[in-house]
C-alpha cells in the first residue's frame, strides 16, 4: 500500500484510520488542522508521529515545545501529557499499540473509538 | 529525527541500524543492493517494509512475488517464508519486535545480532 494514497480515503480531520498492523501495533493515517487535539497522555503507551505532509507543533508538559517537518519521525513516551496542532494542513501516520485511546483517558468532541477508527 | 538522515549513519548493505523504539518494537533502517537476503521466516512475528528510496522485490513463498517502490508499506505477516532483494540500491525502514532474528532461524553471512543492529 501506498503511504501517500492511504490519505485519500480521510474525509474529516482529527478521525484517524487504521491502515494495517504490526504485530500488537496498529498503523494509522490522520490528517489534522487547527489546535482542536486536548492537552492528554497515554499512561502505558508510546506513540510514534511521521510526518508525510506539512508540520506538527509538539507541545509537551514541561519541556520546550518540538517541530517535526515532512519525513521526520518522533516517538512520544507513554505518560507524557502532550497535545498536537498544525496551522496548516498536516499529513501524519502513527504507529501505536492497539489499545491505544487516540486522546488518552480525556473525552472531547474529536474523541473516536477504535471501532470509528475502521473506516 | 528524519528518516531519510538516519541512513546517513549506515556503512554497509545488509546491516539493520536499530533508529527507536516505539513499545516492543524497534523502529530500524537498512540498506541493500543485490540478492544476499537468505530465505527465511519469522515465526512468531510481523514485520513492517517502508522504501524510503527505490525498490524492493518481496518474494514470497507459495504466492506470487511483490514489488513495493519508494512510498510503499508492506506488512509480512509471521511465519512466512520470504527473502528480500532489489537491483539497485533499496532504502527500507522496518518495524518489527524487540525480538525478531532479521534472518529468522537462518545463520548467513549477513546475519547480525540484536546488539550489532546497535550503532
Amino acid at each position: 500500500m501506498n503511504l501517500k494514497n492511504a490519505f485519500l480515503g480521510l474525509d474529516n480531520y482529527y478521525s484517524p484510520r487504521i491502515i494495517g498492523e504490526v504485530n500488537d501495533q496498529y498503523i494509522k493515517v490522520v490528517k489534522i488542522k487547527g489546535q482542536e487535539v486536548p492537552w492528554h497522555n497515554h499512561e502505558s503507551e508510546d506513540e510514534l508521529f511521521y510526518i508525510v505532509e506539512g508540520s506538527l507543533l509538539i507541545e509537551i508538559e514541561n519541556q520546550e515545545n518540538i517541530v517535526i517537518q515532512k519525513g521526520d519521525f518522533y516517538v512520544l513516551k507513554k505518560g507524557i501529557n502532550h497535545r498536537v496542532s498544525s496551522k496548516e494542513e498536516c499529513l501524519i501516520m502513527l504507529i501505536e499499540s492497539k489499545t491505544t485511546e487516540h486522546t488518552g483517558k480525556v473525552k472531547s468532541h474529536i474523541t473516536k473509538s477504535i471501532d470509528e477508527q475502521k473506516y
